[in-house]
């Protein structure tokens, strides 16, 4: 332990590494509900790749595992730290290298926050699209590690699609640069992608190349009631059927819009049973809402409200922004699930939801990416009532199985972490939880970097 | 070997099983020039995934080395066989399972061929973007193993970003399904990306689950004359910096142009030394082709004509499809090089190229996708002709040098095979390399996949 933060002190300044009990457990966990943490032996705040480098070659040279983190803004319990541990929290390396309208990229530093690399791509026309819904706080080296999403990912796709090249610190410290900077790139396995949602569990990013797009107009929204979720995924599956590309179509069920109207009295009815929210930001979004409202009243909508500018359309996307505060407030606590399952079954997934929250007598408020089928079910407790949490946590466990039943996914976006390890196991099936362990093996032998998670 | 065939015949229908030294010949190499080929000891052709399954299985208790083959039009020696092993082609597993318009998915076998699957999603107001030259006959399995390009990649990206899901025989027979066939999941790490491109050394792709996107609008098409390729590629440069998204960005250089004029005399001015052609399938091709002239013409095009309807721009690509015939007919052989770099070093790599060419005395033209930074630089020699063949093989090398120098990568969308193993080392560095062998090894530890492909 002497040892340990001698070699630390020797290699980072002395405000980089961090021993008071105090602080340290500020950086203990992330925002998963019911994920076990402990207590790190140290935190550091490497600002160099080189501070990164000694880090890695100490806990090597000592055994000692490492917890990556950035701004624990994660769902899933893969920051969390563990008794002895080394945190290295990546956030004081944040700086913007490059941006390259020319070849449409970004070069950045893992501690980077997701909307401060937004604004500076605005400034050249530019978009860096993957928006979670922690944007403002989250960092890229987060998005990387968790393959994050966003509303905005049903068209213009996840964090995955948009890291081209990345600088990783491996294990026992020596630099890997995996990737390119160009368009294109076949040069052997993708590594790359391979730590695009590999939690922490393979290396340190320690920089990446970024895609960027041409930044789209301002999207225009449209808000459509339905008395049934059912209906309303009749809509979504009609507008994509028809080869609608909208840039936002996000579902809110009835429980969510109630516990919306609650808080934020958004004068939406009590019969509401869905609202459909759809955008698009294209040449003429308003043709684009007027086709997409009458499939909505095709599928049975009662209600069709097209903004007709971006001030109405902003407030229309504050009741979606407003969901998860709302239904925090239901109960005393929340778990929030993550199952994606193809948008044609998106229907069926939210019925048994229903009738999951029906069985534990729960409160269970879904909103979805309804255009990814990717829904975010909402189990809402109270954390002091024993019996409570225990439904609340088979009820999480529940959806997850529905998923899979439906032929999704576990988790669309949020990752695994510790909360879903079993679960992991059980999408995966013997043979890839071999061939993931292979790999885990390969990177890291020594399984120093964020031991437990994933698998 | 008799029990190898022995087993074989147990497994498969006799016409599967192929020994007869003529035929397998044929099977012998795919497109590349300079790769070595051997004569297999049997190929086979299974048409169910239990089949495939049982040769390898057979291979591997056998110790028997196994070469996958689509149609064989690959341009890196990837699908050659190699003496005594076990070609697997996949050509008879070639059924389209499913098509999906709301979930906008195709799950195919890796037979299939892609202009049929284009087809069959056109038939559902879908389409499957990736087009390789080779589209007519090449397979999807094939453009797996190879993460192929395509002529539609500006705009809509590579084969990797269309593979949803895979089902893939290990090397030991056992079965793994990756990845989903929704629209996001991150659940574990990215196994399906890691067989996109792994040139059939890492497991047998039985079947995919592809993504398709709504069918586009018909593009319209402009080409535009300039007196250098530098302001070609200064035009490039402009229209992507300008937020344009064309769905084709070609460029022939002066040599290319005058093959194809000498073959087809498609009326091009022997001084033109560049020829650029863009195309947009936006709801306003045409507002789009004027903003992109004018453009050109700012960079000093010396003629741009936008085609007024789908005829004339199918006349305008005429010229690129001739592009590789038309300098194949320069001397007795080529060798096409496929070079990327950051789009803003195409001028730069286009006229290091001219400069390699001068150097060794041989004609080499490059077409390009340009909007990628794609070059593919095709070196015309006399392959009876000793020096000069040394000297085309000199030459191959220094282009890829210099990609690797101006930051670019060996290879953009056609693979390493056997052809470029030794630039691919070269290009990954020793950290990387091990790494990549680690990976190999977790999924092939006999080392039976397609050995000595790749490295």
């Amino acid at each position: 332990m002497d040892d340990l933060l001698e070699r630390l002190r020797a290699a980072l300044p002395a405000e980089a590494v961090i021993t008071d009990p105090d602080v340290m457990v500020s950086y203990g966990r992330d925002m998963a509900s019911f994920c076990a943490a402990g207590l790190p032996a140290v935190v550091v705040l490497p600002r160099t790749v080189e501070q990164v480098q000694a880090v890695m070659r100490t806990a090597t040279a000592l055994r000692v595992p490492v917890v990556p983190q950035g701004a624990r803004t994660g769902l899933s319990g893969a920051a969390n730290a563990s008794d002895g541990c080394i945190v290295l929290s990546l956030v004081k390396m944040d700086r913007i290298l490059e941006i390259n309208p020319v070849d449409r990229i970004a070069v950045v530093e893992p501690g980077v926050i997701n909307a401060v690399l937004s604004r500076a791509a605005h400034e050249h026309g530019l978009d860096y699209p993957p928006d979670p819904s922690s944007w403002e706080s989250c960092t890229i080296g987060g998005n990387i590690g968790t393959a994050s999403g966003g509303l905005c990912c049903v068209k213009y796709g996840v964090t995955a699609e948009y890291v081209l090249g990345l600088d990783v610190v491996l294990a026992d410290g020596r630099l890997l640069t995996t990737g390119r900077r160009t368009a294109k790139g076949v040069a052997g396995y993708d590594l790359t992608r391979l730590f695009v949602g590999s939690e922490g569990s393979l290396g340190i990013v320690v920089k990446a190349v970024l895609g960027l797009r041409p930044r789209p107009p301002a999207q225009l929204v449209l808000a459509a009631e339905f008395d049934s979720a059912a209906a309303a995924c009749d809509a979504v599956c009609a507008i994509m059927e028809r080869g609608h590309t909208p840039s936002l179509l996000e579902l809110m069920d009835g429980t969510t819009v109630r516990a919306v109207n609650a808080m934020a009295n958004m004068g939406l009815p009590d019969t509401t049973e869905a609202l459909l929210l759809a955008a698009f930001d294209t040449a003429d979004p308003a043709a684009d809402l007027a086709a997409v409202g009458e499939l909505c009243r095709a599928a049975g909508a009662s209600e069709v409200v097209p903004a007709d500018d971006a001030a109405e359309s902003e407030l229309l996307l504050q009741a979606r922004r407003l969901a998860l505060p709302a239904l925090e407030t239901v109960r005393t606590a929340t778990m929030i699930d993550d199952v994606c399952v193809p948008r044609s079954r998106l229907g069926a997934m939210i019925e048994g939801t229903a009738a999951i929250a029906d069985k534990h007598g729960l409160t269970i408020g879904v909103c979805a990416h309804a255009g990814d089928g990717n829904t975010h079910p909402v189990v809402c407790f109270d954390h002091q009532d024993a019996d409570e949490s225990r439904r609340a946590l088979e009820s999480f466990d529940e959806i997850m199985a529905l998923g899979l039943e439906l032929g999704g996914t576990i988790t669309g976006e949020h990752g695994v972490g510790t909360l879903k390890k079993e679960w992991l196991a059980r999408e995966l099936g013997p043979v890839g939880l071999e061939l993931q362990r292979g790999i885990k093996r390969t990177f890291d032998p020594l399984n120093l970097l964020n031991p437990g998670k994933l698998f």
